[in-house]
Parts: structure tokens; C-alpha cells; sequence
């Protein structure tokens, strides 16, 4: 190996995060391991352990960082739409195009259950909360006299049920085998929670 | 071990499900393999795979045997209910609650990746099913003149969003920390599809 302290401590980890998620792409996660990860950047697994605490933080900083890709190609494709509605069904179209192009780094946001003793950091929270708050932002413009609690509410209601649908078709458990579209189902929960939103 | 042929085939088949159950709901999926499951009951990893084709496919009976526990338990709760809706409702609820009593079974029916080379069985297609189908009737029930693909269409598309709820609030994923109980924001799906489905 022998490139130790080529790069520096965060130059380390972006590259571990950026062959951690190649690996998951090409591979799947079931095989990723530390060493993988540290013989594909050409360091040991002990300068590895120096970056991250443990694998689980490793897998952390690479759910971070899907995250962060599909929340700034969601926020690039919506930011132009001035009409709230519209802006709700980008994001969806956007999140299934994410989840459908990149599956296994999309699944394992969702599926990676860090150890007990390993508390999720804020920012990771903070990142999932992005989604609720952008849908909960258009929400408000559509009906600006509703309280924050029903805004919240709704928008945590109907991204769920949108991501429901998403994972649900993507892992190929979905009834009727794919005759109905996922952008059909989901255009039927927006339709129904937009309208029973502005009605009730 | 010596304890071969004390049991039939299927035996050994029921009891290999019953202690990988047994496995996962004590201690998970991630830490279950085909010799802790033959040692709990006595057996030789040899013996497993003369009844199992490999390890996923005890997976896979083990899922199933989770779907007919889920499915049974909500057909006895919901099948005296006279009025559709509330089926629907009661329906959403034993989902739930079966979700939240057995966490890690219940995940490992949607999270479990057969290789590629082994196809779903058509016993866990149609199992998956049964649930789409329960709602499907209910719907049916409630507005008559619609027909079998909207019907469909409507069924995929609420229970999907169930499941959604159901797989982020038991993943500590959703949005606000618990601010809303996962039944309000099954109620707001429920109330928004219904009503969107015997309106238009």
C-alpha cells in the first residue's frame, strides 16, 4: 500500500464514501466491506478505522451523503415551478427517478440498521427531514391558513404513503405486477390527500 | 447430534422455521445462519439442506409463514365487521400492530433479497397478494359501479401508503420524532383515499 498520509484525513474519507457508494452501486451492499472499501482507495483498513469509528459510520457517511444527491437533484428540478401542486409532483417523479437509478444506495438509506450503542447523528436526521419540510413548504402555500401541525401532518402523511409506493415497486412486491405505473398510483395519494387537504 | 430420522421431513421443516422465528424475533435476521438454526433443533447443517434448497429458501418459508400469521390475525379481527370502511380501518390497525410486535419478522418480508438466480415462489406472489385483495373487496364494497382496475388501482395505491407509514415509523424514520401516532396519519391516508374514491 504504502500512500499513507497522501491525502489528508477528510480527502480519506470523501474517497472511502465515494468507493463505498461504487461498491453498492455495482455489487449491492450485502458485500461491502471495510477492506473492500480501504483496498479500493489503496489504504489499509487501520487508516480507515482512523476516519470513521466503526463500518456502521462509514455506511452513516455514505446515507448522508445519497441523501444529499437526491434532496439537490430534487431541489434543482422544482425550485423553477411556481405553482405548489406542481412542485409536490416533481418531487415525487424526482424521488422515484433517484430511487429507480440508483436502488441499492436508494434501499439502503432505509434498510441499514446501525448498532444500539450507535445513536443517529443529527445531521442525518437533519437530512431526512428534508423531504417533510420541502413538502410541508408547498403544503403552506397551498393552504396558508392551516396551522403548522396539520401542515406537518399531511406532508408526513403523504410523503410516507409516496415513499411507500416507491419501495414497495422498486423491491418488486407490488400487486398486479406492474400494471398500474408507479407515477399512476402515486398521482392517485397526491390527488386524493391534496383534495381532502383543501376541502377539510 | 444422533438425532437423525426421529422426524419426518416436514417436521424437521416446521421446526427449522419455528426456531429461525425464534432466532429473529430474540436477535434479529442479521446474526441468523443455517447452523444456528440446525443447532437449535438438533440437527445438522447437512440435514437443513436436504429439506431447504439453501439458506435463502428458509428465508423465504420463513417469510411466508410471516404472512400467513399477519393475514390470519387480521381476517379474525376484521371478517365480523359488517361495514366496509371500518374493515378497512380495523384492517390498517392489525397491520400495524402486527408490524410493531414483530419488528424484525416483519421487516425481513420486505427487506429479504433472494439471489438472483432464485425466483419468488408463486405461494409467496399469491400470499403478498392476499392483503391487496382484502381491500380490494372492502373498496368493491363500497362503491359497486367502479370497476376491477380502478378498484385495484385504488387498493395498491392506499395500502402501499399504509405500508409506507408502517415501515418509517417502525424504522424510526419519520419525520417530527413522533408527534403524530402512526394511526392519525393512517387515518388522514384512509380518509383521503375513500373519499377521493367515491367521489370521482
Amino acid at each position: 500500500m504504502g500512500r499513507r498520509s497522501d491525502h489528508s484525513r477528510d480527502e480519506i474519507r470523501d474517497m472511502a464514501i465515494a468507493a463505498a457508494a461504487e461498491h453498492v452501486e455495482m455489487e449491492g451492499f450485502q458485500s461491502l466491506t471495510a477492506r473492500k472499501v480501504a483496498g479500493k482507495i489503496g489504504y489499509t483498513v487501520g487508516t480507515l478505522y482512523h476516519v470513521f469509528r466503526n463500518f456502521d459510520d462509514l455506511v452513516i457517511h455514505l446515507n448522508a451523503q445519497t441523501i444529499d444527491e437526491m434532496a439537490a437533484l430534487i431541489q434543482q428540478q422544482t425550485r423553477r415551478k411556481r405553482n405548489p401542486e406542481v412542485r409536490i409532483r416533481a418531487m415525487a417523479e424526482f424521488y422515484v427517478r433517484f430511487a429507480t437509478d440508483h436502488p441499492d444506495r436508494w434501499r439502503l438509506v432505509f434498510e441499514h440498521r446501525a448498532p444500539r450503542g450507535l445513536p443517529t447523528p443529527v445531521q442525518m436526521k437533519e437530512r431526512r427531514d428534508v423531504m417533510f419540510e420541502m413538502v410541508a413548504d408547498n403544503l403552506s402555500e397551498i393552504s396558508p391558513r392551516r396551522n403548522t401541525q396539520e401542515i406537518d401532518h399531511t406532508a408526513t402523511a403523504l410523503w410516507s404513503g409516496i415513499h411507500g409506493i416507491c419501495i414497495l415497486a422498486l423491491t418488486g412486491k407490488l400487486y398486479l405486477g406492474g400494471a398500474f405505473s408507479m407515477v399512476k398510483l402515486i398521482d392517485t395519494l397526491i390527488d386524493s390527500v391534496l383534495n381532502e387537504f383543501r376541502r377539510s
